[in-house]
């Protein structure tokens, strides 16, 4: 399934994109005066392959999973928290909620490796790897076959909302102890030290910041993951969601569509993508730099320059909203401003 | 009435900001994760006094005149092109009018000192202080009274729109001409060189960068302004719609509304609001960073940090529409994201 996926991925259209360059040039303001908005709109011209895109459909991917590794004490929360920060999406009072509907976008909530059974909801999707993953210091996280299943169920999630509808998507994640599985991952695609990529998380002291490095250099030394297969990245020391996270991103990919990459866990889902089929990296608008430092390391590594710099962490997709925000205000200024002809407002003078 | 004004002005409120502190600890989310939008929603609390504010009516003043030393040849536009861009916006298809109906604000537009008489038009203010400033670089750009007027103009503005409903406003303006005055504005009060503080506008190429160096050295040599009466500095090498905007932000700060600047001539008006009354600076959010250098100068003196940096420079208002976005987002955050409490969700765990 995912060889038939990325078969699909294609360049984005780089003729449509000189075309959108004149057309934004036409329009009542100093070429290029809008700046970072500019470029998106045409990126965006550029991925979906139409004209005039028109953003009526936003989805938020926010998948869940918990982590073996949590046990080492990696993170300030406790495992449970997982759990119920689910109940707290479903019942719409999460900080994704309260941004999604910001921009007018639906978030799409799935379990795909809560480490307990979730009572069932209309709005939740429940496809479920296994109870989280197993501790990374200690054995893999999951076995290949997990990883790619994860993966799997990742595209699987996005094509069944694809029908629906869907013009941009934004990733988003919660599961406690992942950004322990995203600072391997980065260490590992960016060559980094563990030291250069870990943050506090949802934030631990100095002490627990220790023991998170110590941790993850365990793991990445017992489980010796190959840098150069994604997969088995992920299946050694990374997680369901992220698993999720590169499915959906690849599958976005294929049907043309945006995507808009939330914080450090997302960034390591797109590292994971990337590492399966580098042009999807083209479909990717990076939203912001968290306060996670193995974020900005994966961005660097990507050569994505973040839309927004406002030292948020939280995750969920709260960041990818802001970036679809401002997306929309890029298509809308392609699509909605008035040219100099049609507006008779004098060009620029001829130097 | 500017006496009248400023007299109204009051210190933000430090204890609603404490206890907002509080509040936004005990919302679904690792303490201090959603950044800069936490910090902004407090802001927001602390200049409106209200525990919950709520942006119902948002509004973009769009402030437009001519500046005499266009016949200086500083800009890459023909003079004509203000007027033209005033109807620009009244037919809704310029930057602003986009943007705006993005974040659901609207615009008020204003002829203070267009130097043609323009069509009546139910949504144009016209409200000439005269037909553009006189061309500094030979003379004063306009009389102590008229940099006065257009002050006291800006605050009438203000108050006969803030009848309609006003819970935070952005900034804006046009005409040609008017990154000159700004430039020299910001040389004075942040006591930087012309060229540390100039920048392209429109576009204009390197001889003609050259040659808005040397006016605004002129103008600022002839005229010589005290930079410790912003009334002098504003008459001698300022804009009437500068003036203007300064009044509107003294006005907004005296009814404890948010005042988004948008980008270098709004924060030039700023600049004149601060060397009028200092406690002005609370009320102020900083859009953006534009790519005319001045206007991190201003920002770097009155201590304000952009939320965004797009590599904008259109002005009208358009980074303040950005910025109002990113404004009611952090509202939002405030008073509609669930409670620990309330949502059932483990805390932190204690270290």
């Amino acid at each position: 399934m995912i060889k038939d996926i990325t078969k699909k991925i294609i360049k984005i259209d780089q003729e449509l994109i000189k075309k959108t360059q004149d057309r934004l040039d036409n329009l009542t303001k100093p070429q290029g005066s809008l700046g970072r908005l500019e470029e998106l709109a045409k990126l965006i011209v550029g991925i979906t392959g139409k004209e005039s895109p028109e953003f009526s459909n936003k989805v938020i991917f926010t998948l869940v999973s918990d982590h073996g590794v949590c046990e080492e004490r990696v993170s300030a929360f406790p495992q449970e928290v997982t759990a119920q920060m689910v109940y707290n999406f479903l019942s719409g009072g999460a900080g994704i909620n309260v941004l999604a509907k910001h921009i007018g976008a639906r978030v799409v909530v799935a379990d795909v490796g809560v480490a307990a059974d979730l009572k069932a909801h209309p709005n939740l999707i429940i496809r479920k790897i296994n109870y989280g993953t197993k501790n990374m210091a200690r054995e893999s996280a999951m076995t290949r076959a997990e990883a790619i299943k994860s993966i799997e169920t990742g595209i699987e999630i996005f094509e069944a909302e694809f029908k629906n509808g869907i013009d941009i998507i934004g990733t988003g994640e919660m599961g406690i102890a992942n950004t322990t599985a995203s600072s391997a991952i980065t260490a590992l695609f960016t060559k980094r030290s563990v030291e250069d990529v870990v943050g506090r998380g949802t934030g631990i002291d100095d002490s627990a910041l220790e023991n998170k490095i110590r941790v993850i250099n365990t793991a990445l030394k017992i489980n010796d993951p190959d840098s150069s297969d994604a997969i088995d990245v992920l299946g050694k020391v990374g997680g369901f969601e992220i698993g999720g996270l590169a499915g959906i991103i690849l599958a976005a990919s294929s049907r043309r569509i945006p995507v808009v990459i939330d914080g450090f866990i997302s960034a390591a889902s797109a590292l994971i993508a990337y590492g399966i089929e580098p042009k999807v990296k083209e479909y990717m608008i990076a939203a912001h730099n968290s306060v996670e430092k193995g974020h900005k390391a994966i961005l660097d590594y990507l050569g994505l320059e973040a839309l927004l710099d406002l030292k948020m962490r939280l995750g969920e997709g709260t960041g990818a909203c802001l970036g679809i925000g401002l997306a929309e205000a890029a298509i809308k200024i392609l699509t909605q401003m008035n040219t100099f002809e049609s507006a008779k407002v004098s060009e620029k003078i001829k130097s």
